[in-house]
């Protein structure tokens, strides 16, 4: 990500909800209304935000990384990767007022089952994802069609030079240079990975190949 | 998270396995064997480096995050909070050469279908999720609870003051502060969230709540 933003083929940018608050005291979070432990970032500030940001772009593509939002996947990471500016607006404490995500929220994202502070590193995983499927991101054009996920196949094992370390050896055919050997030695190996450990993928994968 | 350091509920070390080569030159990657696109992490160093790390404390726990592992949840969350120590192990490139992994890896995790540049933000990613379910790290302990996923639902929209803010106006149920029925209403918005956005979630807590 560093080496893209130097090359100039992304930019980042932040807005602190704080610097927009109409509040005396610069607040930017409340209780709940109705109760209901912890506390919310308010509507106020976040609107304000947003409508500036707005103002300047109408391109502007609102993305709320929440654990309601539909799941994150490889596709969406592609797909996005042709907007030409997206803005994440991340929740703390409890979340965010609803009213915020109503007016704004192109899509609600969560990136997986499991609950985090904040939406930081929701963002920063979709960025990231999302980032290197833009052109000229990635030094190499074939590494992204080999991953995993790209074919619906987890990836197979990958070796690298010793052939035999500490007597932790690499399979043998490895070594042979028979590429075409090789190519399917990994294709069964990644067939075999994702049958085991995603039966979910492998059935997707199997199905899309019949049709 | 910094809060936590601060008390000293958990603490957070780098190991770089660049401290560890033993090529002259300082080199931590090499093509992969039999051919295929991109650079992988040498078996060398890493395994030096968890070798040094595992002799330390064997109760070590090795987390290795990677496309092929199986998907982290909740659940792992909660279970991993209970762990004296945890490493992440962080591949870059095309990953790492699979024997570090079949060596020390004691779970193999994937945060989301998804690729991301390497390893490091999905290890954020669950130490921050793991890391939340320890003791006195959140300030709230009923917040932990209501959470989505918490209860296999998806969390319903949480409102603040003011109960207007240009003509976006609240559930009235949330002002008349009748909290039976306000937490009914909550259960219920819940239930239709998961339902439309997650059915998988609903059908499963609809089954564990039969049995």
């Amino acid at each position: 990500m560093k080496r893209a933003i130097e090359k100039n083929l992304i930019s980042i940018n932040f807005y602190n909800p704080r610097d927009f608050t109409t509040n005396k005291h610069n607040k930017v979070d409340d209780y709940q209304a109705g109760g209901g432990a912890g506390l919310l970032l308010n509507a106020q500030p976040l609107l304000d935000t947003l409508k500036k940001i707005k103002n300047k772009n109408k391109n502007i593509y609102f993305i709320f990384p929440a654990p309601a939002g539909k799941t994150f996947i490889q596709a969406d990471a592609k797909r996005l990767a042709n907007k030409e500016h997206i803005v994440f607006v991340n929740g703390r404490y409890e979340g965010i007022d609803e009213r915020v995500v109503e007016t704004y929220a192109d899509e609600v994202f969560s990136i997986g089952d499991y609950i985090l502070t904040g939406g930081e590193l929701a963002s920063c995983v979709m960025s990231d994802a999302i980032s290197r499927n833009i052109d000229g991101v990635l030094g190499n054009k074939e590494s992204l069609s080999e991953e995993s996920f790209e074919n619906m196949l987890i990836e197979a094992p990958s070796f690298t030079k010793p052939a035999i370390y500490e007597n932790r050896s690499i399979p043998s055919e490895f070594l042979k240079g028979n590429h075409a050997k090789i190519i399917n030695l990994k294709n069964e190996m990644a067939k075999l990975k994702t049958k085991y450990f995603r039966p979910d993928l492998y059935l997707h994968a199997k199905c899309k190949k019949e049709k």
